[in-house]
């Protein structure tokens, strides 16, 4: 299942990004599983990965690779996570990096695996060697079919593409991601690639990276469990016209910034929409508290309730479980006189109790809505934060239980 | 569902505690709810509570009462938490008190009121009124019924008695808890009352409960959501025929206070085999850890998983889940290459990969018992925690999202 349509607006290819599609049969037979992203000359890149300790034998080496050159190749396949795989994973994400790299002729450190799918299976490496002469050879995939390429348990390819003017000149920007379960990146994303053809130094994306990141893949929550292979790219690849942005007081930088972080926000809202077992897409906000942290408790501690989550399933207006979650946040000497619920306009809770104006019967018709926003006023402070999250349904469990069988 | 046969031991009487049950046809009719206990006078008693800031009217005046004086009456309804419930809830509170204490021609202070069941609901105080007379006249109900008066979803009763032998003098000691989901006990516990015969200060007995939680219902989870309404109390009549027990260097007091926590032990894992939807009972121990923090870090990331628990309702030897969650479990600066899983006595990961002689048949075969253990030592220390958790099942969604319906 999953909330809304789904259906992608078209994805601007970006110049400078070329793309190749291949099935090499490491998740099933018949669908894409390897995608490799060819970068120009010149391309600057930045990422963050997961924050797991677990974190898998690509995002090691990724990131070593990253830290030592500007990468030319991001060579991504699904079906086979190579997490939990000690050694012989490292040597095989080397492995299949090599092999690229000695057929492109250029240094091994150009190249950032990344791979998505069952944890603690060895990588069939050779199957992804298998398909690079030809993916090198012709790059005429779009990036519609790369977000294809990168799907695990994903119902819906996710896409998403915005145009900017950046004094008078139009920049382009484009990006996918996946993702459904194993949801709550933290510092970090899930797979996310995104490209524009701004100019713009290493050094500035990395900056905007991290604050697109966290106002979009770090506010979105399934289930709780930080993936082992989280990895949210950024390319600029310069092929725009215009001037380099190599500051944050460059006017240009706040307006490149903010137009990145609704791609961000968008790519990361259609993995919570097309979470496992999804019916419901729900916005958590917490306003009136004293700082962002403990707004962000509040509402990860409703967003992450199994009991509110099968609440949402219910379209049960439960407003208790919601004030319990509230209370057992870890908010310091929180005044629960002082709290109350919004769901969309209808306020339901007020003084830590049932609002006066409460009826369950409007109540009930903002639950059944498929998508609609649960606000929460601790009344202590002007911070808020908002997250966002899907519900607990009995496909959730189907999913999870039967994913290896 | 419910794992395991459920099948209660006898339940020893203690000195010193009468007990009556009625039908006051809060939670429905044709069954007990509400449940009174009266303590000797003289009787000691000690109790913990739910931390959530949005405790519940009848946990606030317990606590009151409590510090005023030395309790008479347990007075204890299911069908109705009186959670969330502002002023009014406070003074229904307050009243069903002192109507008993009225009656009873007692202080106020002397009735603990405890409640449980649907959060936001208004108390039918005039209910319990109606009860209390009869209950107060005869006083002729056994533990057994108790512990069934105060089932919410619980689908068992849940009751353990001991008898120990204090320098000669026999002791009895026997309790009753309910709880069924939302269950995550946080320096508190569910409902739950425990009675000895035994003779100890009340200050002795409180450092005894502090303990006893600790290593009992500190130790569960069900679903990470700690209650509106948790509370427990150890009562001493003084009824035995033993000298007080005054402080701790009395030899007594440890193997009274071991005696305790065993029971508590007992009745909290009760909860956890009776948890919603429960098909499972898993035993998650971590050891190897520097200190107990970061092994309770581990633990509780891997017990409240919801990737773990639906692989542990599937029967799935889906170590990587559980290797995912030790990653992300805040423990800082694993080296994952140290860390080694077992699946009871079955070596199923090791240097943070799979083990070399990893059977999947083998961990199959385990993982299809009903009861079991996930060991995991994270290779740095000599701290070991334990906890003990549930499935997560279709039936949990199911009973969660039709709770209230």
């Amino acid at each position: 299942m999953a909330v809304g349509s789904g259906e992608l607006t078209a994805l601007t290819p970006v110049n400078g990004v070329e793309i190749s599609c291949a099935q090499a049969g490491i998740k099933k037979a018949g669908r894409d599983d390897v995608v490799l992203f060819t970068l120009c000359e010149g391309a600057q890149t930045a990422a963050t990965f997961t924050t797991n300790a677990f974190c898998a034998a690509p995002v090691q080496l990724a990131k070593t690779h990253l830290a030592a050159r500007q990468p030319r190749y991001l060579l991504i396949n699904t079906g086979n996570a190579n997490a939990g795989t000690g050694a012989l994973g490292k040597s095989n994400a080397l492995r299949s990096c090599q092999s690229l790299a000695n057929l492109a002729d250029v240094p091994v450190e150009t190249v950032l695996p990344f791979s998505t799918g069952v944890i603690g299976e060895h990588l069939p490496v050779e199957k992804i060697e298998a398909v690079i002469p030809a993916m090198l050879a012709e790059s005429n995939a779009d990036w519609l079919q790369a977000a294809r390429g990168i799907m695990t348990t994903d119902t819906r390819p996710k896409g998403f593409s915005e145009k900017i003017e950046l004094e008078g000149e139009e920049v382009v920007i484009t990006g996918i991601s996946k993702g459904a379960g194993m949801i709550k990146p933290n510092m970090a994303t899930m797979l996310a690639f995104v490209a524009s053809d701004a100019a713009c130094t290493a050094s500035c994306l990395q900056e905007i990276i991290r604050h697109a990141v966290e106002k979009s893949f770090n506010r979105i929550t399934v289930d709780g469990d930080t993936s082992t292979n989280d990895a949210c790219v950024l390319v600029a690849t310069g092929k725009s016209s215009g001037q380099v942005i190599e500051k944050a007081t460059d006017p240009r930088y706040v307006a490149f910034r903010d137009a990145v972080t609704r791609v961000f926000i968008q790519l990361a809202q259609m993995i919570v929409r097309d979470a496992e077992g999804a019916t419901k897409f729900v916005t958590v906000t917490v306003e009136g508290g004293r700082d962002n942290e403990e707004c962000l408790k509040a509402a990860y501690a409703v967003a992450e309730s199994p009991l509110v989550k099968t609440a949402l399933f219910a379209s049960d207006p439960n407003w208790g479980r919601i004030l319990a979650a509230v209370g057992r946040a870890g908010v310091e000497q929180l005044d629960v006189g002082g709290v109350s619920v919004f769901l969309d306009e209808a306020l339901i809770a007020e003084n830590g109790a049932r609002a006066a104006a409460y009826s369950e019967q409007a109540a009930q018709l903002i639950m059944n809505r498929s998508e609609f926003t649960i606000r929460i006023n601790l009344g202590r402070g002007s911070c808020s934060e908002t997250v966002w999250t899907s519900d607990l349904s009995h496909d959730y469990v189907k999913i999870n239980a039967e994913y290896r069988s």
